[in-house]
């Protein structure tokens, strides 16, 4: 086993962030650690935090923290910040949101910044909550910002996706969010301090037996509260019903297969992708060939199959 | 040719709808006439309009729509809807927000929703705008949400990009916004006619001279409003002025390269795609596979280079 795998595994949390950065970076140096250390992961539950921008997610993954540590169990924090695709990073400044209790080793806590391809976030996010996983969290906690693609994401990452709303979104967002609606195992409406919260709540719970569902599971509806913390272990309390749901309803197993084959998938248009670009990069031909698409004498379709024939070509 | 594409560049609109229609469910079909017209493609002024929702996006477009109208000018109008990408709709129903002229057949409209993968979209989103290209129109604007991934894409199929804002945006907002920063070439601060559009124009004014720009373009910053109609010319003069930077800076080149290259790297990523789809389906062996992944017998990474071996086989 490498040893920065069976660093991991010891317990070393520098390893875990060295390894973690590797991933974020897709640097294929990883592979071997990451590899060794699958057999480990499948132990850890995985519930996925989303929703629109400012309804308060951060704070009530700081509280359910705190409540999940109170009943002594190791927690795993990924939160993926939505920053710019070409700055990598937020021009108008990090949000530092979450930050471990000090001292408290059962805590680890990482923001990925969503840069590069959305395919690789959701690579580099699956694979860094199976390292979390490894290193022995009982649970990861996914926070992500609910805005188009990334939904997808936590749905493909998480056991069980917390789906966070406030009691009053205009009309447009709601109608944005209209995927939420999809994913939502369980919806927390926060800021149930702000009048309107019952109401939206009562709506939520019509809305969800409009939505088709497959199995018998019906999104749980949540109200929560951290300005004057109210209803995080309620919220637990749904989660961890859904999660026996999963597993008396064999549903798990259908979805980690669909999942990992969602990932295997993603983890070879990634090669595929690096050989092309290299392809790209090696041969003037093709440099030629891209001439030849810009002067209108070729179309984009010939130069792709041109370009399929350098992937199908064994190395 | 093929007759499909020989009745769009005869102006007929019922063939173009259907050719757009099978791009945009990736219909293999289409790809002949796809093919056929790609050199008659490359005279449009395509312009993308973005930006968060509720900021009057759709208003300003038909606004737009109006003046260039009055100017004689033939508009394709592609509006990509950010719908669920399950429902492949909005739950809470579609919205119709732009409608042609009655008998104006100067207007071709058309809303695209963004299911599948965000690649899929973006590739129907530059091919639709290629054939309106080809079917003779002379702007081509192309409106989208800007959320995440879909500000990427506008940047790569349009040549201006403007980016839509309104005086007053939360800070949350903005920080998720800040991508939208990267791709402007033209802000408008839309609903001028609210208070604070002056300071927020000198606000975007100051953040354009910090954000780094590749070649001597600074961003515009032009101040409308679609209640009582301001500042459509003036918006329109700076996409025009901007598309004359490009020509005269020899940007325009290096852009529509790079665009190009995009493009044919994901249509090669669509074939491979559909390639191990069919692999997967086929191969009872592959299967197996994946049942050794979910038994963690063997690891993701080493299924996917079991299922790349399948892409580089040869049909």
């Amino acid at each position: 086993m490498p040893i920065g795998a069976r660093r991991v595994l010891r317990g070393d949390r520098q390893a875990l962030a060295r390894l973690i950065s590797q991933v974020e970076n897709r640097d294929p140096s990883a592979l071997p650690s990451v590899r060794a250390l699958y057999p480990y992961s499948g132990r850890a539950t995985v519930v996925g935090i989303t929703g629109p921008l400012g309804v308060g997610k951060s704070s009530l993954v700081n509280l359910l923290l705190a409540h999940l540590r109170s009943d002594g169990k190791r927690i795993g924090i990924v939160a993926v910040d939505p920053s710019s695709p070409f700055s990598g990073g937020s021009i108008l400044g990090d949000r530092i949101r979450l930050a471990r209790p000090p001292g408290d080793d059962g805590v680890f806590i990482r923001s990925m910044a969503a840069r590069g391809h959305a395919g690789g976030v959701a690579l580099a996010t699956r694979e860094t909550v199976r390292l979390l996983d490894a290193f022995g969290m009982d649970v990861v906690l996914v926070e992500t910002v609910g805005s188009g693609q990334a939904d997808v994401e936590i749905h493909e990452v998480a056991s069980t996706s917390v789906v966070v709303v406030v009691p009053h979104l205009g009309d447009e967002v709601q109608s944005l969010k209209a995927g939420l609606f999809e994913i939502a195992d369980v919806f927390s409406v926060n800021k149930s301090d702000l009048p309107g919260a019952d109401s939206a709540a009562r709506y939520l719970s019509e809305m969800t037996q409009l939505v088709p569902v497959t199995g018998s599971w019906r999104p749980v509806v949540i109200q929560t509260s951290t300005v004057a913390p109210r209803g995080i272990p309620e919220l637990w309390e749904a989660v961890t019903r859904h999660e026996a749901y999963l597993d008396s309803s064999g549903s798990r197993q259908t979805r980690d297969r669909q999942r990992l084959t969602d990932e295997i998938l993603g983890l070879v248009r990634e090669q595929v992708d690096a050989q092309l670009l290299r392809a790209l990069e090696r041969e003037p031909d093709l440099q030629a060939l891209l001439d030849r698409v810009v002067a209108r004498e070729i179309d984009p379709h010939s130069a792709a199959e041109r370009l399929l024939g350098e992937v199908r070509r064994p190395r």
